[in-house]
């Protein structure tokens, strides 16, 4: 979330309007921008994306193929910053990384919020990690160490520690003097955390209502009282989840002793709600952590582990029907009606799965409604199973001219 | 995004705390509120959900079953008001709306912002709605009818219409002042937007840049002239995309001509990313729009759509194989070993089609990387296909004791 200077308006690459389409890259732009790299032309590759913001920049280094990549890379020289390389694909990201020195990288990080910082160096190996760490600023080496003592994918990994605090005793015009006084401080930040002596937060303060009350009203009386508080180990998926339940725009985060520590803003949650959905939906694919940005070889693996498993239970499933083998050899029709009963039981499963997990993904799923929605899902596949079960046995009556296998096969 | 007063500290209730475990209602206070209700206390039953957030009260409506729901509703009275039904589920809500008169639902509309009330209105019939509009005062009235004038899940339904805009030449001073001295003005944003004589927005204030300037400052010097503008007819989708692309708190929406008509926040864009990832799960999973909150008889009817469209191409399995009855008959193997080959093959392409969709509504795939990512998915395809064959083959050929099975196996 850092701020980006306005352009200088006499400069002479296109504009954010000129090169999107609905939200994406137009495949002019990126023509224009592989015909400059492929003609060595460096400055035209830094004039068409000089007026670019750094999500749109991300974007053109994950829509090139491999080869063009690295070419780009070294072509966009400075604007490649901490922002562009936040904004990046993992995969891709993964990719720029290792094309970077421990010292570039410890530049590039070094201009970041720690959370950003912090994402970027968590993929890195534990070696790599070290030597970019000791290039860094001390002050800002120790913030990066900090969060990451804090386990994968929880609060305290994705918090920011600029957090502005202010006694409750003061006045709203104290207040707004001290933020005019710090140069410091945050310049981003929607609320202001009100903290006791020990830094436990007591109350919050949105932005609007202080800049809507007069200077000589107490601190205590703007604040809310009410807070959604963040112990720094919750995962960050219950963090998301909070966020949405409360429509919050931050949270203070606190350590096990309920001191004050941190900071989530709803920007990096955004972030996270739309990765915990792709997540579910790959999962439930069995593909993986799947994007298309992910490598062939990584594909190959993460899906193959699924198919095997598959592989598994079908071969269970013909182990079922050799039993048979008998029967199926004096009675073919059998065989042709196979299909049919696996593909359905098949696919009322997974809508029945489906509505369960994210149920229990979006914490609407609890001890107190399971029973209930076990006996809904029962009803809903006890009319779906007996609709279909006359329908297709009908239909398989009239087809074999046999009554019978109508009526054993609809049973299923 | 409403202000919610904190409780007077000699209320009885429980806290949200006490109430709540991991972000979900306890099954012990959701027993209590049941007995409480079955004995008619009313009187308990409020203090049981005086301290809770709206958000968890819509959730206590959501987990309890219908019968009790009825009940609940009364015995919440004044409770139940327009936060509470905003946060609820589409389903609950419109049975919770049947219980209301036109007179009730205008009071609860009249308390929300434009958005929620919007929300809540689009579902009802054309002639409830018409009814409670007229028990509306006039002004929030033509704000409401104005947003429904806009199609369906466009940022013209998700926008309020509050919107504090300044002019360029005033100062930080003036800004402040005029903040403090408006009583109409809304109490919760987040930034300001700068609008010029047309009313058209040429730049955006964050209130921490504000409250961080001294008041003789003028507010082109502290605007930020790079703006996302949503036009009001865009789909909500994209306004989402857009938010988590530029890491967004608040956009302005302009209408054809380029005027200022309203704001879309963050809160908001958290709730649609979360449906339309919901959406596009149910859909894969061929479940509807479904939740666990969906009544059987919806479940019903929109799971069977996809069931008989599955019965369908079942049955064109059916007649191919039926094509080969008679080797069938011949060759029992063949009918054992048909899971295996339809299991992969369904399952290969549900990972390959998943990550294709979701790329699409995350707007990362384009037709200036198609066809590389066509190209990397036949890979991958080759790839898995070819070990896969090499391993189902070899099982086959040791269990039927016949090379020649195994080889026609794997190669599918």
């Amino acid at each position: 979330m850092s701020e980006h200077a306005p352009p200088s308006p006499d400069t002479e690459g296109p504009t954010s309007e000129e090169v999107l389409e609905s939200g994406r890259l137009r495949r002019a732009f990126v023509a224009d921008v592989l015909a400059a790299l492929h003609s060595d032309d460096t400055d035209s590759v830094q004039t068409l994306v000089e007026q670019l913001h750094p999500a749109d920049i991300a974007d053109l280094i994950e829509v090139v193929d491999a080869a063009d990549r690295d070419a780009l890379i070294g072509a966009l020289g400075a604007k490649l910053d901490g922002d562009v390389i936040a904004e990046l694909n993992d995969w891709v990201r993964e990719e720029v990384l290792r094309l970077l020195t421990p010292a570039d990288l410890a530049d590039v990080v070094t201009d970041l919020e720690t959370d950003d910082a912090v994402a970027i160096l968590q993929d890195l190996d534990a070696e790599d990690q070290q030597e970019v760490l000791k290039a860094i600023a001390p002050e800002e080496r120790v913030a990066i160490e900090d969060a990451l003592t804090y386990p994968d994918d929880s609060a305290g990994r994705i918090m920011q520690r600029d957090v502005v605090t202010v006694p409750e005793y003061w006045t709203v015009g104290q207040v707004i003097d001290s933020l005019r006084e710090d140069p410091d401080l945050a310049t981003d930040f929607w609320e202001i955390f009100v903290v006791d002596p020990q830094h436990r937060p007591i109350g919050t303060i949105r932005l609007s209502w202080m800049l809507r009350t007069i200077r000589s009203v107490l601190v205590s009386d703007v604040m809310q009282r009410e807070q959604t508080l963040i112990p720094a180990a919750m995962d960050r998926e219950d963090v998301a989840l909070r966020f949405q339940k409360y429509a919050l725009i931050s949270a203070p985060v606190i350590d096990a002793s309920g001191r004050l520590v941190g900071v989530i803003t709803v920007d990096d949650v955004l972030h996270i709600i739309a990765e915990e959905a792709q997540e579910d939906i790959m999962r439930l694919a069995g593909a993986g952590d799947a994007d298309i940005n992910e490598p062939v070889r990584d594909a190959v693996r993460s899906r193959m582990r699924w198919l095997v498993i598959n592989l598994c239970t079908a071969v269970l499933s013909s182990i079922v029907i050799g039993a048979f083998a008998d029967t199926i050899a004096h009675l073919v029709a059998l065989a042709i009606l196979m299909p049919i009963v696996s593909a359905l039981g098949g696919n009322a499963g997974t809508q029945t799965m489906t509505v369960a997990v994210r149920a229990l993904a979006l914490n609407q799923l609890s001890a107190a409604n399971a029973a209930r929605i076990v006996w809904k899902e029962v009803q809903v596949a006890f009319w779906n199973g007996s609709a279909l079960a006359v329908l297709a046995g009908g239909a398989t009556a009239l087809y074999f001219h046999n009554p019978c296998w109508g009526w054993c096969s609809g049973l299923r």
